[in-house]
């Protein structure tokens, strides 16, 4: 079937061009015509892949998650434990280039999803996995000792997943503030208190 | 000057008015006609009071941070250190329907302020504010010996102003995981590590 081949290449094609406008201007911002004019379409071009913004926005949520997961996998199946959690908090902190874009991605992403079931549904199905993996790290690091605290696993997965979306605000609205280097030393913190 | 005062409660009853409206829908679906609508103006009646959509999310986010700044002082002036700290923080979570309403709003903004020097100025404006008052309650909490550990304030400051954050975020989209007991547990650990 080489024409499903090519229209599921094509449509990663336009995502990730899109991406970068949409990281530069906010979604809000963006028009169908630019969006096409980006990917290197002509106006109406992206109409066969992408029925409408929106459309556009779900799979550039969906290609940051799916981007995120590729480099949380390796996180946490080669190290283990606490170490496999650190490494999974740093793969959803906006530390770098590529990860604060995902951020900016992400930010415009949830204000469409507190409308759209479908959208919300999509950031569900992705937090119930990020925070069930967090639950499998942290019984890990429970096992060997490294984690002892009295605080629970549910509310300690909720502090790391909160300071984590807390940060992709941040890190991009106020980055001179919430730096890089502020951010590790605050997960550091977080990660020592429940030894 | 009658006409200017007229001209600032016009424009306070347009904001309450679309408030909810954004809030239930999201700024991105909400078109100007439906914004004057909600606030009972015929369509382009909106024009004299804000010019675009832009103004009019720049004005609830402010209108969101006076309400929230209107709670934070008693809690900040009556208390002192680690109440104070304490009443700050559940001022900023998302607890009950009109903190969820805030955050509706909050994130709607988020998304403008990465692409809008105007509102991105705004938002940095206010969160310095929130930042130092926090500072100060810290100080407070350290002089009185409520707060102890060798976590330096930036850290503790920019740990709780990420979770609040999160929870905004989180509160809204997956609700029945973040409840406010939750936020409150988190809360409490956090600060209790703090000791």
């Amino acid at each position: 079937m080489p024409k499903i081949v090519d229209h599921d290449a094509r449509r990663r094609l336009i995502i990730r061009s899109v991406w970068s406008l949409i990281g530069r201007r906010g979604l809000a911002a963006v028009t169908m015509r630019e969006l096409a004019a980006e990917a290197g379409f002509a106006n109406g071009g992206l109409a066969p892949y992408f029925r409408d913004k929106d459309e556009i926005l779900l799979a550039a949520f969906q290609y940051a998650c799916e981007a995120t997961e590729a480099r949380l996998e390796p996180a946490v199946a080669e190290r283990g434990g606490l170490a496999a959690l650190r490494g999974l908090c740093h793969e959803l902190m906006p530390l770098d280039d590529t990860r604060l874009l995902e951020a900016r991605v992400v930010v415009a992403f949830w204000d469409r999803a507190l409308c759209d079931p479908r959208m919300s549904s999509a950031h569900e199905v992705t937090t119930d996995r990020w925070r069930t993996l967090m639950h499998c790290c942290l019984a890990q690091a429970r096992a060997y000792g490294e984690i002892t605290t009295s605080t629970s696993d549910e509310d300690i997965v909720e502090t790391l997943f909160a300071v984590a979306a807390g940060f992709q605000v941040h890190a991009v609205l106020t980055p001179t503030t919430t730096t890089a280097e502020r951010q590790l030393q605050v997960l550091e913190a977080l990660l020592t208190s429940y030894a």
